[in-house]
């Protein structure tokens, strides 16, 4: 892909792995790179506005790798919203992004809230009291800056688990707790190696199943995307365009009052909540997001943890293209 | 208050107990009455547009009945989507409005997607791990026009119960079920003539404080409203004005596509997820909202079903406040 590009996708990358969301960052190359040479992603793209309103946009990704169609649609957004106050940019065509909360955290530079949905790239969850598996774990994710306290960020699954927790658990030869995942008989399903015998819990029941389609019809359906049957499972076919649905909003602050007291309200608020007696046996408080920034923190002073098979598997990719290997940079 | 607001608030209230949310319509009245007459709430009010630009609004509710507030939010945010292509109301110094689903459900009469977020009147949850109840219910609500089939309409409390059911179990002589409550050692919580010894459960664990929390920044926070710390119980305070915040959104799908598609994609999700093959001892696979549709059109037709002591409760008030009683009507 252009040069630019590939440092776009990289960059965006490596920041998923540095605020530690593992799963979600250098760890897809390989499979990024399986659908690439499949030819499933369009490496020279037209990424383009296919509709726009004062507050709205919707994006057609030409099939690019999703990095690059998120990136120009939380810019867009942040753009519109700087006039009309709030501004929501859907896309259609688009691919895997990486971890939610990287797109809802964009928004934070420009003193604004984010929120981002995405259609997940693998159903693994059915209706509720159904077994077709019908729907993605959905994600949600928000950001919101505060003044002096670092910002909140929220990144969820709408499901307990997110199906890479399930394998990294059979991968560890682990067994799952219960309330993950359940049997086509709706009893629960603990044993990982098992886990295409059953399928995700929502969250809350009912309710995560509830979100989980909005999600999808906000994400998806809204945009022209994939949602329900058309989800294409990115796992076992890498040739077929996926049609990747996400959405997201900027909010500004700005255009509701005072933009510093919003911020001394949020910084009060996370003080409050941190400040709370505690159960017993419980360390502290946690904000969402807060774990996320100390590792960013700490990563961005001292390197980028790499599990050593990763590393492997990304030396031995980088050999096979011929390209220098991490290893000895 | 003016006829014309008694009217509309009245209207508002048969609407929630026409769609079967019980807790949150006439039920409602002796609680209002009681904040009225502590002087809690503004009879003439001067509602008013705060803050304003394309896509968005801050109202100010000049502690006006809720329902007013948020009927005035909901059609100015459709009034703005139509020509922005989104647009969000946000709400300080509002009241308990009724239910969630009752303003986002007033964007399908336009065709639109309606979201709806609000601050609880009451902080029945603790952050995550503690014990210092800083948060409320938080609710979400989505509605989504369909074509043939009736529309998805989810709304749902960010806990695994709403507090009314916690109250409805304790009137019943019953225990609650484990994952609604827990104490103050974690542990569960089922009598529910002790709930003022624990505190209620967010969906999904540390997700749905998240959400409770993101829920209560966006419509609390963001628009001046009380939230965390400062949110009155209005369970026992019936005076002090609950500067209740709330948000709405109009998205409208015909700036994002052609609308008759759009509609018969949802139909098409709709039907595919109703066709999933069920679990054993599943009847049937229901939508977000198809309860409460059915229970709309038995009532439409049928009259509105009133249990027999919350009747006896509204013909006491309406003796005391000399007009004339329901039941000879």
């Amino acid at each position: 892909m252009p040069s630019a590009d590939a440092r776009t996708v990289a960059g965006l990358m490596a920041e998923a792995d540095l605020q530690g969301s593992d799963g979600h960052g250098v760890i897809r190359l390989p499979q990024y790179l399986k659908r690439i040479r499949a030819g499933g992603v369009n490496l020279h793209p037209a990424i383009r506005v296919e509709r726009e309103r004062a507050a709205m946009a919707l994006i057609h990704g030409d099939n690019a790798m999703g990095h690059l169609v998120m990136k120009r649609a939380a810019e867009l957004a942040i753009e519109k919203a700087r006039t009309a106050g709030v501004a929501w940019v859907g896309a259609q065509w688009s691919n895997h992004a990486g971890p939610a909360s990287l797109y809802a955290r964009m928004m934070l530079a420009h003193d604004m809230i984010g929120l981002y949905f995405a259609v997940g790239n693998a159903n693994h969850l059915p209706p509720w009291g159904g077994i077709d598996m019908l729907l993605s774990t959905n994600p949600i994710a928000a950001a919101i800056p505060a003044g002096e306290e670092p910002p909140i960020v929220l990144d969820m699954a709408t499901t307990v688990a997110a199906y890479g927790k399930v394998k990294a658990k059979a991968a560890k030869g682990e067994m799952m707790p219960e309330g993950w995942m359940i049997d086509r008989e709706g009893k629960p399903l603990t044993d990982p190696r098992r886990a295409n015998e059953g399928f995700l819990l929502p969250i809350g029941g009912y309710k995560g199943y509830g979100l989980a389609l909005v999600v999808g019809l906000l994400a998806g359906t809204l945009n022209g995307a994939a949602m329900g049957k058309d989800v294409i499972d990115f796992n076992h076919d890498f040739e077929t365009g996926t049609n990747t649905g996400q959405a997201i909003m900027a909010i500004d602050p700005a255009a509701f009052g005072d933009l510093a007291e919003f911020k001394r309200a949020v910084d009060t608020l996370i003080r409050d909540l941190h400040a709370s007696q505690r159960m017993p046996g419980v360390d502290a408080i946690m904000m969402p997001g807060e774990q996320s920034h100390a590792r960013t923190v700490a990563q961005r002073a001292g390197g980028i943890a790499i599990a050593p098979s990763l590393m492997n598997t990304l030396d031995r990719l980088a050999e096979e293209l011929e390209i220098p290997p991490l290893r000895t940079h």
